[in-house]
């Protein structure tokens, strides 16, 4: 008598495959070890190596002490959407105020809530993306998405992404970009707001790691556009390593969206925890700290991207591009899988093959169509001897075709 | 070009009128001083008139010196569902497991992840009933919500709800409940669950008040029915004064149905913050101190519930029946209400003869139908002082009618 399907939205949310592959690996990790006396490298993680700072966590006391403890305000706490004004007029974001910005429970709810405007639409994204774009965000919401392959050198064919545009109502926009570490240029975002712009397209701009640029640069926020279609996803998670904390926001141009996502984000969560919203104004308001932990971290993600680039570098006829920003490079193995190999088998080729070597890498596929050669290898946990480590059994497991 | 109106989801999201009656009073208020020199009494809250206990804070401020600020785990951290699992057995619920057990961002997220189960079909609940039910979680899940009117003494016609039951797919019931502040019996409740079981009807069993229960008595709650139909949605907020902190679980009898809500709460926000969880195992698993400040605060609530009761019962001619639970009276002024008023001055005549002393109350048609002559008194935020004025004051008013 009793159900065992229930809506189309809660049915067809599927399991990332990389948490899959992670656990396949962590339980293959002891018969490793038993053989070769070492331990696997993990470069499939997107966790941050870092504990949150000391001063956001004394804010939080501070606050809980202070009682704030009590229902939040829909849509954030005014310290907050003030902080986060200051914050976006910094970054030179004009015609704003807190009237544009919804606090939601991490970057996670601030996709769900855009992606729920769109329900049963059409919806596309550059491939490769991140996977709970998916497997997650695109079900729950029934949209049907599409994807626009990048080029193998990760640049964007205006022309096929066009005749997309003329077909959907969002396009899903991941800038810097997860998996390939790709940051977008200033003209390359300009082109693709105006683009959607004029196919009365929204532009749903996820820059949940618009503070891990590299080289002194900064990548050019789609917020930075005064364009009615403009949606930008942003967190406090990587800024901050604060991805426990489930503290995000939406930015959008359209005011009366934002009142709409305000109720929307009432009905799921009623808010997020007060005390953990006056920690996020911390975090933003204090200038001097927020500065220093970004540099700390940049200049350690830096060492070790270019440690990894260096190492991967030397690897003869693997196609690598130096990731701008992330913590992700997606090198293309294409040159080292055998011809012949069945798709299931292409696809999970090296994979393995650096699995037995003790590596755990995600498979491109994991990523969207197109880059089935390509694998993520993420530098955000792991040492700097362990990334030397790593590219040592690389070349080894390599040199064994 | 752009649009002005986006999915049925996000667009047929009410506003609770709670929330504008609140702003208007609170807009009027100090025209009432001018006037009068006195202020306003606050009887509409739902608020906890308490801050969290210290224990409970100084849990979070452990959980967080020591690091427990990365990605929560999917449906809750395994020490806070164990912590709800033996809650649960000291209850006396049987054939369980941390299985059964998804933990959410507070109840609300507990009921809207429930509510989503059913995309687009028939729910049903008794009248009078939260207003965000109807507001907020049928709209947002697309639910044809239909009302079954209680009786005026709060009883249940079992015959209507059994009409109603084979035409919908679930029932959503409030226990002990807002705004009555009716704590229904075993025997209700397990007719309830059976009859929905009979009819192929989901039982979601709204339990956020299990705590707040008097006389020494305790709520009979549906997780004790071993019925694969029962889904029981509970939260911190008002056991553990714990409002802000966005904290409860669903418990669901079908293992199956677990997984796959907590597949949709990693889509809506990755899960609650692990500090936040950790605290939360600490308020369950610190039994004397639990049970110390539910022992306090139900003593307080009493002496308060008390109170009204002998100021209300002293006004002739209101009807009035002595809440079991929560922190709501409910009484019905239809006697007071003068004859011939349109039905928009019906509704409101209480509200505003009651708000012309300063006394802030929720009409009655905020709860659904059938109830329009009774308005919602909340005693959780008032001292005895303010009740015993609030009481003289509607006596005052009535006076002059």
């Amino acid at each position: 008598m009793f159900r065992d399907r229930f809506s189309y939205a809660i049915e067809n949310i599927g399991m990332s495959p990389i948490v899959g592959i992670s656990e396949e690996a962590m339980a293959l990790e002891p018969f490793f070890k038993a053989r070769t006396g070492k331990s696997f490298l993990y470069f499939q993680r997107g966790e941050m190596g870092y504990d949150t700072p000391d001063y956001i966590k004394i804010a939080l006391i501070k606050a809980l002490l202070d009682g704030k403890t009590k229902y939040p305000k829909s849509s954030g706490e005014g310290l907050l959407k003030l902080a986060i004004v200051d914050r976006l007029k910094q970054d030179s974001v004009r015609n704003i105020s807190v009237k544009n910005i919804v606090c939601t429970a991490g970057g996670q709810e601030a996709l769900q809530l855009s992606f729920r405007l769109f329900d049963g639409e059409k919806g596309a994204t550059f491939s490769p993306f991140w996977s709970c774009i998916s497997e997650n965000q695109a079900p729950y919401a029934s949209i049907d998405l599409q994807e626009v392959c990048l080029n193998d050198d990760f640049s964007i064919d205006f022309n096929v992404l066009e005749e997309m545009l003329s077909n959907v109502s969002f396009f899903y926009f991941n800038n810097p970009q997860n998996p390939t570490g790709k940051v977008f240029s200033r003209e390359d975002v300009e082109k693709i707001a105006y683009l959607c712009y004029t196919h009365g397209v929204y532009l749903i701009s996820d820059e949940a790691y618009q503070d891990i640029v590299f080289d002194g640069e900064k990548h050019f926020s789609a917020s930075l556009i005064d364009l009615p279609n403009i949606i930008c996803a942003f967190t406090f998670s990587k800024s901050f390593a604060m991805t426990g904390w489930r503290l995000g926001y939406v930015f959008v141009r359209d005011v009366d969206m934002a009142e709409k996502l305000t109720r929307a984000n009432y009905t799921q969560t009623a808010g997020v925890p007060p005390f953990i919203q006056y920690a996020g104004a911390e975090a933003l308001n204090n200038h001097e700290l927020r500065e220093h932990h970004l540099v700390m971290k940049l200049r350690e993600f830096e060492a070790k991207r270019d440690r990894m680039y260096k190492g991967l570098q030397e690897i003869n006829k693997l196609t690598i591009h130096k990731p701008g920003g992330a913590f992700y490079f997606f090198p293309s193995f294409a040159n080292f899988i055998p011809k012949g190999l069945s798709e299931e088998d292409y696809k999970m080729f090296i994979h393995k093959l650096l699995l037995e070597e003790g590596v755990v890498v995600i498979p491109g596929y994991c990523f969207g169509t197109g880059f089935e050669a390509n694998v993520r290898l993420s530098f955000s946990t792991t040492s700097l001897e362990e990334i030397d480590d790593g590219v040592a059994r690389i070349k080894k497991a390599l040199s064994r075709l």
